[in-house]
């Protein structure tokens, strides 16, 4: 319909939302439009401020406003400990067990050949100068436990070993709070192999 | 993080979006921010052009950009038939079986107390001055067979018959291609009571 271009338009954008398909997206539309105009202007204003301010941290890799982000910045952090992870998401979460104190990594990705990130991609050039420039004296492998994260530890520990890092890898064992009878048989096992 | 202030605020804008958490949110950010800056622009422009420039149709109360829809103004339309449905999401559906060729009353909403969207919300005091006009001899209650829909469709249906509207409904019954051991007995009972 010729009349309606702004809302075809809107639920086209929309349907560049990961997870988000036409239904959604029509539904979504129908939401701002009818009931939160107000909304719609508030998220059209974040994208907008969002897409031309955030950049990223050119010692970790993570979102910043700055040129470098404010836990690069922090002197109170362990400049000796750095910690890989995987997403912006990630970091944060080990920030909220407040049990790391030092410097983090971020990827921004993982290695996943299929979807055509490589090495590159993910910043290991400079994740291997950042680890080797003296200072960090443990590279801590904080990726995902599924199997692109595991091999992006793989690949990444391999190559700062090869270069006499000190690599350390987070435990893989049973979570906190589960019945051992539930707990899936993998987990188990790498439990018991790393009994301590 | 107050040098991430642009994204904690474009996640909570994303939240406002239905069915959005925000786990979700967070993966949209990251997406956009990571793989599709271009989207997130598209997205806040689209966004801000569907804000000011769609409105409802004066006679149907669909989303336009006009006083009055292209449905609305089409003269090869049936105006004697008037379909109501709720959403214009409902009405795409409606003439996509290209079933019907008459006029439709977009009611963008449904009666619903506990929300406390009461008739004014959906326009019924227009949609029986509409029904009244003369031109109108039939009116085809098309909302959804919901427990809300029904509701709706007998507090309109049971306002326009005092005024001596002809009033219908949609029929119920078994759904084209389903196998009758797998359709819920209810739509299996009104199927037999309406049989024809």
């Amino acid at each position: 319909m010729s009349d309606t271009s702004s809302l075809d338009a809107l639920i086209q954008a929309l349907r560049r939302l990961p997870g988000v398909g036409v239904k959604s997206a029509q539904r979504m539309a129908f939401h701002l439009l009818q009931h939160d105009r107000a909304g719609a202007q508030v998220l059209s204003q974040a994208l907008a401020q969002a897409a031309t301010q955030v950049r990223h941290c050119e010692r970790c890799h993570t979102f910043t406003e700055g040129a470098v982000c404010e836990t690069c910045l922090d002197p109170a952090r362990d400049a000796t400990r750095l910690c890989v992870v995987e997403t912006p998401a990630d970091q944060a979460a080990m920030e909220r067990t407040a049990a790391f104190k030092g410097l983090y990594f971020v990827l921004m990705g993982r290695l996943s050949p299929l979807d055509g990130v490589g090495p590159r991609d993910i910043g290991v050039h400079n994740l291997l100068e950042r680890a080797s420039d003296g200072v960090v004296q443990e590279v801590i492998l904080a990726t995902s436990f599924t199997a692109e994260g595991e091999a992006t530890a793989h690949a990444i520990g391999e190559a700062l070993k090869r270069r006499g890092v000190h690599v350390t890898r987070l435990a893989r064992g049973v979570p906190v709070g589960s019945e051992l009878e539930y707990v899936d048989l993998g987990t188990i096992a790498h439990a018991l192999a790393d009994r301590r």
